[in-house]
C-alpha cells in the first residue's frame, strides 16, 4: 500500500507571554507502512490542556520541555486502522500520549485500549481520563473535604473544575464555583448542581466569596492562582486546605507574579497549601474508574466538551484555553 | 501590710508599621493585699515574642487583640511571695501569661509551677517553654524531616530557630541556617553545630542557598517570610515541605506584601506549605519536656538568651526583636 499522508503540529518557536498561532506549525509528513509487529493508529480526538504551556518553556520541570521543530505530544484517543501482526487487533480504540497528529505507528508501547461502549471516546481525554483523575485525587486525597465543608473551586466549568464540583457535591459539601462567563455560571448552577457560582469577570473574586460563602470556605481547589488564590486565603476558615492543581492565570506571565499578598494568613489560620500532579497518583486509577463509571451511569456526574474540528485547529483550541473558550473539556476532533 | 507598689506596661496606642516606644506606657499601680485564697506573685522574667505584634492590631485572629490603655500580657516566670491560704506555697516558682508587670494577684488559675532545679527559670520562657515547643512540633510534626534531609531554617539564631536547627541535627538532617549578623552565624556554626550558615544581610537568601544547599533543600522552617520564603520555594526539591511558623519580615508591613512571586512552583514540585500555631499542640508538651530535658542534660541542645534588665525596658526588648538585637531568646528580667 502507499505511504500514509499525515498532518501534525510542531512547536515552531517558544511562546513569550500569551502563545500565538505563530508558535505552531502544521506539517505534512508521510508514514511508511507498518513494519512487522507494528500498527497504524488513526487519532480520533486529541487533548489540549493548560499544563502543555509549561512544557513549551525550556526549563527543568516534572516533564521535559517540548523541542522546537518537533511534533508536540499529549493525550489522544485513536483507533488501530492497520496492523502488521501488531499486539492489538484492527478496530481497537486506544489512549496514547501521541496527540497533535493524525496518524502514528506503534509497537503497542504506551497504548491503553479503551472501551467506547463504556463511555464516549472523547471522554477518555476528560471526565474518564487524566482531568477526571486529577479532580478525583486532588479533591479526595489532597484537599480531603468532610461532609458539610464549604468547597470553593476556580475554573469550575473547566475539565477539572467541573468534576471537582460534582464530586464535592456527592461527598456532601457546599460548593461554590467561579467561572469566566454567565453561560458557564448557568451551567454550574443548573447542570452541575453547585450551591453557588459567580462570574469572576463581573465581580472581584473577593466580592464573590463575600457574597456566596458567608461562612467562609474550608477547602479551595485552585486551578487559577493569582487573585483567586489571594481571595481564597482571606476567605479560608481555620485549618483550611488548598489543593493547588493549577495556576492558569500565571502561565503566560512574562515576569514573576506578586500575588498572593496575604500568604502570612497561613500561620494564624493554620492553613495547608499542597501542590500535586496527577502522574504521582496513578495508583488510584482503578478506584477512579470504578467510582466515575458508576457516577456517570447514575447521572450524578455530568460533563461538557468543547470540540474543535480538524488537526489544523489544534493550536486555536489550545490558545482558547487561556481565554476561556471552553465549557468543560477542550478537545480536537482529528 | 501596706499596698504593693507595682509597675506595668500598657499599650498606649496601636503601632502602624514598626512599633516605637511611644506605643507603650509605663504605669505605676498599687495592689491590695491578697484576699483569702489569693497569692501575690512577683515576676522574675517576662517574655517578649514576635507574635505579640499581631495582637497589637485590632483584628480577628487566633488570639484576641490587646486593648489600648490596658496592661499587655505574655509569658512570665515569677515566684509566689505571699499567700493568703492560696493553692501554692510561698516560694513556689510559676509560669503564667501575666507578663509585662512586676506583680500580680492570682487565685492560681493559669499558673503552672516550674522547677528551677531542672532548668534555669528564664529557660521556661525559651528552650523549655513555648518557643522550644514551637520548634519541636513545627519540625517534627509539621515538617516531618527524614534523616539525610536538607533543612533550611530562617531566623536560625532566634528563640525558635536555634532549637529547630539542633533538633534537626539530632534527627540526622543537614542543616543550613540564615541569620542577620556574623556573630549569629558564628554561634550557629560553632555552638549549634549546623552544617552551614550565612548572614542574609551580607548576601541575598537565594545566593546563600545556591552556595550552601547545592543539592536543594527538602524542608524549610519559615520564621521570616518574604525573600526568605521566595528563595526557599526556588530551592526546594520535589515533595518538599514548608513549616510556616512566622513571617517576622511581614509583621510591620503597612501594605500587603507581594512575595513570594514563585508560588506556582508548589504544583510542579508537589510542595506542601503548612501554617501552625503552638497552642494547637499542647498535647505534645509531655513528649517535649521529656526529650528536651534529656537533650539539655546531655549537652545536645544549647541555647542563648538576650536579657534586658527592668520592666521599664520591656518595650525596648520587644522592639529589638524586629531589628534582630537578640541572640536566642529575648527576655526581660523584671
Amino acid at each position: 500500500m502507499s505511504p500514509i499522508s499525515n498532518r501534525e503540529i510542531h512547536l515552531a518557536s517558544r511562546p513569550v507571554g500569551m502563545p500565538t498561532a505563530a508558535n505552531f506549525e502544521l506539517v505534512e509528513t508521510h508514514l511508511p507502512d507498518p513494519a512487522p509487529g507494528q500498527m497504524l493508529v488513526r487519532n480520533r480526538y486529541m487533548s489540549v490542556d493548560p499544563y502543555m504551556r509549561g512544557r513549551m518553556v525550556d526549563r527543568k520541570s516534572y516533564v521535559p520541555p517540548f523541542q522546537i521543530g518537533e511534533v508536540l505530544t499529549g493525550g489522544a484517543v485513536g483507533q488501530v486502522v492497520r496492523s502488521n501482526r501488531g499486539p492489538l487487533a484492527e478496530g481497537t480504540y486506544v489512549l496514547s500520549m501521541n496527540g497533535w497528529r493524525e496518524y502514528f505507528l506503534s509497537d503497542g508501547d504506551g497504548l491503553t485500549p479503551v472501551d467506547p461502549g463504556l463511555a464516549p471516546l472523547s471522554s477518555y481525554l476528560g471526565v474518564m481520563g487524566m482531568p477526571g483523575l486529577t479532580a478525583y485525587v486532588g479533591l479526595l486525597d489532597i484537599a480531603k473535604p468532610k461532609a458539610g465543608d464549604a468547597v470553593f473551586v476556580s475554573g469550575a466549568a473547566g475539565a477539572v473544575g467541573s468534576v471537582v464540583c460534582q464530586i464535592a457535591k456527592l461527598k456532601g459539601c457546599q460548593v461554590i464555583g467561579s467561572a469566566g462567563s454567565d453561560a458557564k455560571v448557568d451551567w454550574l448552577l443548573n447542570r452541575a448542581g453547585v450551591d453557588a457560582a459567580f462570574n469572576y469577570k463581573a465581580m472581584p473574586v473577593s466580592a464573590g466569596l463575600a457574597r456566596f460563602a458567608r461562612g467562609g470556605i474550608d477547602v479551595y481547589f485552585d486551578n487559577v492562582g493569582g487573585d483567586h488564590l489571594e481571595a481564597a486565603l482571606s476567605a479560608l476558615n481555620n485549618f483550611g486546605r488548598v489543593a493547588v492543581c493549577g495556576m492558569i492565570s500565571q502561565y503566560n506571565a512574562i515576569a514573576p507574579t506578586p500575588a498572593p499578598r496575604n500568604l502570612a494568613l497561613v500561620i494564624g489560620k493554620r492553613l495547608t497549601l499542597q501542590g500535586f500532579i496527577v502522574s504521582d497518583h496513578y495508583d488510584r486509577l482503578g478506584d477512579f474508574h470504578r467510582d466515575m463509571s458508576q457516577w456517570i451511569a447514575g447521572g450524578q456526574v455530568k460533563w461538557e466538551e468543547t470540540v474543535y474540528e480538524g488537526i489544523e485547529n489544534a493550536p486555536a483550541a489550545f490558545l482558547g484555553l487561556f481565554s476561556g473558550e471552553n465549557l468543560g473539556k477542550m478537545v480536537v476532533k482529528c
